[in-house]
């Protein structure tokens, strides 16, 4: 019996992997301190365990127990955006609390440790992003994940560890927290028109992302681990066609069959166009067809709308508020 | 008045900074928790605080108290190649302390924030190194000075901190730990000899390294703020000449007047060799006549005999034993 651990199963693109995991046959013990994610989201034939990647000691019991033969690190707080203002925690969940991972899959000598890094360290370089690029994170957020990458390298070096790492970027779909004020657009896009309030978009709205169907790219997350050729790769996955902020409004108020206002809140210090070559991606995996824009909208649309408004709770220790996008302050 | 934080001034390279900023006419606070250094290093003249960088709110209290203009941040665990094997405490001390002191440098807009980074951060990259190459940090200590620098380059871009970055490597000289059995090479074998031990050398000691006298090196830290060319820049800084350790091994022996046997132990995980292109801080700081070897060895001499043999204490918590070099588990 293969046993995985996903970190961050609660959460988004987590609780599709840890399904993904099961269809391979896994089993699946899910860890997560419910900090961003939802119990509900926990596939019931998975192990639930409550509790946070920065509790080293309940690692090490875990480890212990389960002699997982797989991590899938999905834990993070991933409001890059934000991770400005709140740099300690962003250092401390995204990047320690991952060490403390890596520790225990040394002592246990795990078989392979998957990693969601990001698009986000690369930063402003100019697009289409490559994997042989050197990273220019412009973020703490971007900072945390590339740190995380060296040090998945170190550990090889020094250990044997194996790993494969994805550079995920503006993933959506089912199970998205649709109450995070600070990230995930299409999530907010969606809770906004549920509530009758108008969509607020960041400056002008023609900054743009390549919006990625989260079953598109969760299946490869989960089998990497059968495909040798990945081991040791850096890897960017999600969709080729990218979308402006205004056009993904419109599609989205088409899916819902929803009208809303737009408005407009002042620019913050964002990349203005960010996409990557999925090159590598689709020479390993296959990765060629994609989910349209309007697909996995409709999707996203029937779930969110079972699901309901979410309530869009503020993060309570900001760590410096200066240039703090005021929006965000708002209740 | 010009106020500056000296984090680490109690230890080694930080007393050196502490004085000299003394020498400049700055009023200087020196923080330091003396988990690697001495109450005795830290100058009279500086106001010492005994603390950690990890207490943000004993930084917080600073901050407001003193008004810094100018912040020295050279605390740090510096045992690179320990680092494999406290992975955690790596990343808390040098990572989550430095991010703790940029916040509050934020906060209080100070005027420039000089850090020491590392040779380290070049990795196993063929020398000389130069500061535009592209890191490739080999264990957590290379990762987290990178990852420092990268977040120093964030804060800058978002809130217009000013910082200028250091890369020195193997400095040596006065109130250099001697009963660190984990690092610094040249004070290991003088505590050796004083008590009439084997040297110890990893490998065959053709490992080379281009040892660097603190006294040619604390000065230009000092004083960079107010070069304002070296403003935003991240500068090697330290001697040119290249040693082996055997060699190394020689000249201490004649700089002390005393023989010692030597004992090669087995080769660790190391860079072979690494020596870094100074033609930037030459330009900068007219940083060119350095003071020899034999030198720099006879004044740290002269101090070592006036300081005396230290106990070589062991790091506590360790988190990773596999592959710890055995002599470290020496008593
Ligand atoms: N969604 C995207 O577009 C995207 C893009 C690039 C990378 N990623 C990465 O993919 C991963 C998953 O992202 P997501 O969009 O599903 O986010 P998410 O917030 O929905 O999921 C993250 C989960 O981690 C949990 N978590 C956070 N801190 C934790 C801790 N200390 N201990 C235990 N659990 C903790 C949260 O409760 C949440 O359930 C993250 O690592 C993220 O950085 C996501
Ligand atoms: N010595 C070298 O060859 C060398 C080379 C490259 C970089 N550096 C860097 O230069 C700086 C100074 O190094 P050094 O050789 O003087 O080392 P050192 O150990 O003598 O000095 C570091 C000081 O920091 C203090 N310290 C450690 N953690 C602390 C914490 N959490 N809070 C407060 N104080 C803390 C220690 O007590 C010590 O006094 C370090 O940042 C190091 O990484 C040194």
């Amino acid at each position: 019996m293969i046993t995985s651990l996903v970190t961050g199963g609660a959460g988004f693109i987590g609780a599709h992997v840890a399904r993904e995991l099961l269809k391979l046959g896994h089993q699946v013990v899910v860890l997560d301190d419910l900090s961003g994610g939802f119990e509900e989201n926990v596939p019931t034939e998975a192990t639930f365990v409550q509790g946070s990647i920065l509790d080293h000691e309940l690692l090490a019991r875990l480890f212990e127990q389960h002699k997982f033969d797989y991590v899938y690190h999905l834990a993070a707080y991933a409001a890059e955006g934000l991770s400005h203002f709140i740099r300690r925690f962003n250092y401390q969940n995204n990047l320690v609390g991952s060490v403390n991972l890596i520790n225990e899959s040394i002592k246990h000598k795990i078989k392979c440790f998957v990693f969601t890094s990001s698009i986000a360290t690369y930063g402003a370089l100019e697009p289409p992003m490559r994997e042989d690029m050197t990273p220019q994170p412009e973020d703490p957020y971007g900072v945390a994940k590339y740190a995380v990458e060296l040090d998945l390298k170190c550990a090889h070096e020094m250990f044997g560890l194996d790993y494969v790492i994805f550079r995920p970027h503006n993933v959506y779909g089912e199970y998205q927290n649709l109450g995070d004020r600070y990230r995930n657009v299409v999530g907010i896009f969606m809770n906004q028109l549920m509530q009758g309030k108008p969509l607020t978009i960041f400056g002008d709205g023609e900054q743009k992302r390549a919006f990625s169907y989260v079953g598109d790219i969760a299946p490869h997350i989960a089998n990497c681990v059968n495909i040798k050729e990945s081991y040791g790769e850096v890897i960017n996955i999600g969709a080729d066609q990218e979308y402006s902020v205004n056009e993904l409004a419109t599609t989205v108020m088409e899916s819902m069959g929803l009208e809303g206002m737009i408005r407009h809140v002042e620019a913050r210090n964002e990349v203005q166009i960010a996409w990557s070559d999925h090159s590598k991606a689709h020479r390993l995996f296959g990765t060629d067809r994609a989910t349209t824009l309007r697909e996995g909208l409709d999707q996203m649309v029937d779930w969110a709308k079972r699901t309901g408004i979410k309530k869009s709770s503020k993060f309570e220790n900001i760590e410096v508020t200066e240039k703090l996008p005021p929006v965000w302050l708002e209740d």
